[in-house]
């Protein structure tokens, strides 16, 4: 039986890991539940799988929690101290990182301090403090398995493989909705049309990225820290079944590849039973029904924010949490409808080039450019605002 | 330094190693090379790669490589002692078997009692005796390491993944030059349309084969053996593009897949290499340029061989061994323009419903069926002679 605690537990994400728990409850344990502000949804989870903790974003969405009539564990936290306690809780095994943004980055922190395996579905996390995670990581001896479909995929793939037979990691993007229209078709696109993705279903943030390809960025951002591997060495390539979920080259020039549906619970499957593997929670893949897989170049000339992405990796240092931040700010902008699609990319540009890429060794580091980056492309964005309104 | 031994130097495979070996000199030492009848190729070779032991199946072959003017190595050996001589030698550490046909597996056997790595480009010893082979070479602790690239992208696809891990073994199959044809546009084939194979150069037997697609029920088989998997969780699903060279599906539906050029040079690096990976011999793999994968249903109707494959390997006992006895007469009949291609199929049906299947447990009983068969698949073909000829 292994006891698992899910931050995030009310998202897609989140979800998704509780319908695998009801898949396999002879083997999986919630011990530990943190939500944003759902307090209905959180309760629900709460009568159903008892966990020894929750947690909640602020004291008032708790106290909605507690009007919600359900008992309750002894455990029941508030905001980040609350999120500590889950992730670090003395019955957790494994610890899911389901939330996107940068929230979770002292509980993956905590949670590697206290020894837990990592399932991480967050991003930002690694975007922001990939050295100081992964150096956390190594030094207490904690696996971190990635639950993005990508990443999982290589995780699959390299199976164990030494780094010296690694050549290049391949990731695999659909290309997003917006897949071969040019520039000043993107210009027009609105939040509301930005929001209907083709294949996965997600929270409003990493769909915006899906479409301008920054999800890809992250994604690359994040494979250097997760494997270890350099950003000339990993590669994007657009493949709009979704099917090829990542593939890795080898030495010798052979390539592996990790097919499957696309379906959270098996990624968030696989990080909670490794090493095993266990019976699959839905219908396996019919190769002959998918009938053609396609892989294109990705079009970097629509889709700058992916350039932007290699160009923060190739910088190192503090140029990926300047990325990360600008865009969280660019894309909250979109989504109010106060800037253009293609102004996203324009402003995470902007606040690059005006920011000297420096070493980032502590969290505090990390947290000063992350607010001067943050207040800098709001300012930008307002900017935009004014000379340019989207349609 | 690795130290190899060929057997079928001077046929395709053959001529392939040897160029893996010019590619690292330093990794490989060619120490034994066995040859058919080409003395002037085989003369080249002994110049160039100066083996320890020499091997060609007649006195009058090596009478005629002797008056070739190489100087030749002390071991020079006839017939089936010859390549015994060859596959056992003390210098070598890998032995590759590159021909095709069941006159190897003697020299299998030696090998593997003399502790060799059998590196295997051979289908047909492990569709005679692949329980005698796999039991030998279980017994020995020798590895036998796949040279088909649909068996070598199974072994990369597992990578010492445990045998509970693994679903379904899927091999990819071309499809042959007449995938999409109908039985009557298949009865008109002539053996000079079914030689010319649109992805792989090849001998005449194993071309036939793949037309057939019988070349993909011996791989159904052979993989039954090398991986230890029933003929209930072996499928083969059509790839015209040879890209995908087959893939593993795991317990939980994830598929791992091994992708590459269709180059034999890269499954003989990774036999001779396993288990490090050399830098690669050809250009990799461009998936961009591939543009399209493509995955069908094979069809059993039009390509009945591959239905008698399975049926055969279902049957187990002396059943594979009557199956690939009666298609290689059927074939010899087919390429010497004696009987239709649609014929094929009907001569090993034929001799396989008169066959009561039994045990094989010694290589007497295996070949006594498949002198039976043989002679019987010869019968079997003189009487469809009688009444119809190819056009």
């Amino acid at each position: 039986m292994k006891r698992l605690a899910i931050l995030g537990s009310t998202g897609s994400i989140g979800r998704s890991a509780l319908a695998v728990v009801d898949t396999h409850p002879d083997r999986l344990q919630v011990v530990g539940l943190a939500a944003g502000d759902n307090d209905a949804l959180l309760a629900e989870q709460v009568a159903r799988y008892h966990p020894a903790a929750v947690a909640m974003t602020s004291g008032a969405a708790v106290d909605r929690l507690r009007r919600q009539g359900v008992p309750l564990p002894a455990t029941v936290g508030v905001g980040q101290d609350g999120l500590l306690a889950v992730a670090s809780h003395p019955d957790a095994d494994i610890v899911l990182f389901a939330s996107s943004g940068t929230a979770g980055l002292d509980a993956v922190l905590a949670a590697i301090e206290a020894g837990k395996t990592i399932a991480l579905a967050n991003k930002e996390i690694l975007v922001m403090a990939g050295g100081l995670v992964t150096e956390a990581a190594r030094r207490k001896g904690v696996a971190i398995l990635p639950v993005d479909s990508e990443h999982n995929a290589i995780h699959q793939c390299l199976h164990g493989r030494q780094a010296a037979e690694i050549k290049r990691l391949i990731l695999t993007a659909s290309g997003g909705p917006f897949r071969g229209q040019s520039v000043s078709q993107l210009a027009e696109v609105t939040a509301a049309a930005a929001l209907e993705h083709p294949t996965w279903r997600m929270g409003r943030k990493i769909t915006i990225d899906s479409a301008t390809l920054m999800n890809k960025g992250l994604e690359v951002i994040e494979a250097h820290w997760l494997f270890g591997v350099p950003a000339n060495r990993i590669d994007v390539v657009i493949h709009p079944q979704s099917i090829v979920h990542s593939m890795v080259e080898l030495r010798d020039g052979s390539i592996i590849a990790q097919l499957g549906v696309t379906d959270m619970r098996l990624p968030i499957q696989y990080a909670c039973s490794y090493p095993d593997r266990w019976d699959a929670p839905v219908p396996a893949l019919d190769l002959a029904r998918c009938a053609r897989l396609e892989f294109h170049e990705p079009d970097l000339v629509s889709f700058p924010c992916l350039a932007l992405a290699f160009r923060a990796l190739r910088a190192e240092g503090s140029a990926p949490v300047v990325l990360n931040a600008a865009n969280e700010i660019a894309v909250e902008a979109f989504l109010d409808g106060r800037i253009g699609f293609t102004a996203i990319a324009r402003v995470i540009e902007q606040t690059m080039d005006e920011h000297a890429t420096m070493p980032v060794a502590t969290l505090g580091a990390v947290r000063a450019v992350d607010a001067w980056a943050r207040a800098r492309a709001a300012e930008l964005s307002r900017n935009l605002e004014a000379v340019s309104k989207p349609t």
